[in-house]
């Protein structure tokens, strides 16, 4: 009978991508389920979830019975990409302190490079030369702009700050966080950016953010730095202008800056972001979470829903966030 | 008449050291003094206070009237050095949070260079290679060991642990710190040592502590870690046995280490740690602080000292700190 065979979770994710470890923490967690990869064509009828990291657009269609979509990292754009994704299906963002926690390491970890210019003392080592920067600012003097004020971008502000960094934070719809200024909205933008030194972005990626990284932007930013005006872009690469970027760089409209996101991944072999000498790139992993993690928060999720509970975390389908 | 005339405060750098910048900002603090440096020759019964770094050991010896002596940066060791120093004069240790800000600016940077393997993306970079390591450990499975909780141990342990990592602390005396376990003691060093995956030394120069960090310490090092057994150092260059670090980073009881102080300074050119691929080498710049925020913690002291108050942060001349 029907009734008595589990209901399928199907982890979905690019071609060529080995769903193994996703299937392997699954198991562990949802006995009840079975679990199964796209590749195993699975029965239309049992599906009841996917999760999915960049599906092939049209590769969910055929599953009428979903009850909800969940993402296997932080952002949905690669969800909404899919034009002929189910309708009316609910879309769960991820929201995993460990994620949260390795996105902040990442900010932190590039704030600080720029702000205590290990680039020049790397140069500095390789060279022999015994020299520091009498005029090294303290952290209080540094501005920091953190733009996206979700999870990520609230958990990096309160780092940011503990460590002594004047920070602030934008975003689309007002945020009150304790103890960091907050701007607002397309008007509140250019105060936003004109008091910023450092500019976090950690902005999903929505048809109101694309190419928002742009020429126009990083000339707004705050040039009265000691070190600054930087860019760090850990949101998606669709945010960034990536021409618009190696130009600031020339002509010192941008000092320096760090991407984890490119509008081609991976960044191809001929891409001259590579070999730029004031970019650090990391290969999009900025917050690459442990599968057992992200697993861990959906299986709850799904839990509660079989048990009549409300999902947590719903995109959406209008501001695509 | 001799009372008429403003008491000094002398700032006795080493030769060479330009003492312009402290001068102007004492001068700014302390108007009822006369600021002078030792190369002006000043008047020993006028001299009630000395702000030194590093000076020449024998030249505060004829300042037979001096109240305080202060050191203008993290540690005393190098006061302690000067073998004819007045006798029964409190020295007193610089606490600044500018300077304990800055600190932990340096070792949360190194921390996070080394956990988020940084090195290897440089490497990467450089190489054009789009790969991630599906392995990276989340901070909360890496266990920092901070050896010294004084001011600035206390600080870098809290801001680790708001990180996510796994925060443990040894100092000569027991210490209790919220949240973070403590070990005290020669007794404790083994424990300690053998579940650290990244020892950050924050300890005092004193006859305890000179060359602690040896090889025989290394091997007690946890080999458990993905990133460690790692060494930081910004403490001071007589706690590390450099030809022991070398060698450890040549057999793998280190896998890498950032060194901030070194036996001799500046680093010689001839020295092999330089061009070593597994250390990152910063010029003893951890933690220096704005001499306006010395000048302030100083002038404080001294206002207080003048109308009859108690120094705070005076040196047991036993310990050394």
């Amino acid at each position: 009978m029907m009734t008595d065979r589990p209901p399928i979770l199907v982890v979905a994710l690019a071609e060529g991508d080995d769903p193994g470890i996703w299937i392997e923490a699954f198991r562990a967690r949802l006995p009840g389920f079975k679990i199964m990869s796209l590749s195993e064509n699975p029965e239309a009828e049992r599906v009841r979830y996917v999760a999915s990291w960049r599906h092939p657009p049209g590769s969910l269609t055929r599953f009428d019975q979903l009850a909800a979509l969940f993402s296997l990292g932080a952002g949905v754009d690669h969800l909404l990409a899919d034009k002929d994704l189910p309708a009316g299906v609910p879309i769960v963002r991820v929201v995993d302190p460990d994620l949260t926690n390795r996105m902040s390491e990442w900010v932190m970890l590039h704030v600080l490079l720029h702000h205590r210019q290990q680039r020049l003392y790397d140069y500095q080592q390789f060279e022999k030369i015994w020299a520091d920067d009498i005029r090294q600012p303290a952290a209080k003097d540094v501005r920091i702009g953190i733009m996206g004020l979700g999870v990520l971008g609230q958990d990096a502000a309160h780092k940011l700050k503990m460590m002594g960094f004047d920070v602030a934070g934008w975003s689309r719809t007002p945020k009150a966080l304790p103890g960091i200024e907050t701007f607002a909205g397309e008007t509140s933008l250019g105060d936003f950016l004109g008091r910023t030194h450092i500019l976090v972005s950690l902005l999903p990626l929505t048809p109101a953010t694309k190419g928002i990284l742009d020429a126009g932007l990083f000339r707004q930013l705050a040039r009265d730095g000691h070190c600054g005006p930087i860019l760090l872009n850990a949101g998606r690469g669709g945010l960034q202008n990536e021409a618009d970027i190696v130009a600031a760089l020339e002509n010192g409209i941008l000092r320096a800056a760090t991407l984890d996101v490119f509008e081609q991944e991976p960044l191809p072999k001929h891409s001259e972001l590579w070999h730029h000498p004031a970019l650090t790139i990391t290969p999009h992993n900025a917050a690459i979470s442990a599968p057992e993690a992200i697993a861990d928060f959906i299986a709850d999720q799904i839990e509660a829903a079989e048990q009549g509970g409300k999902l947590d975390h719903v995109v959406d389908r209008s501001t695509q966030y």
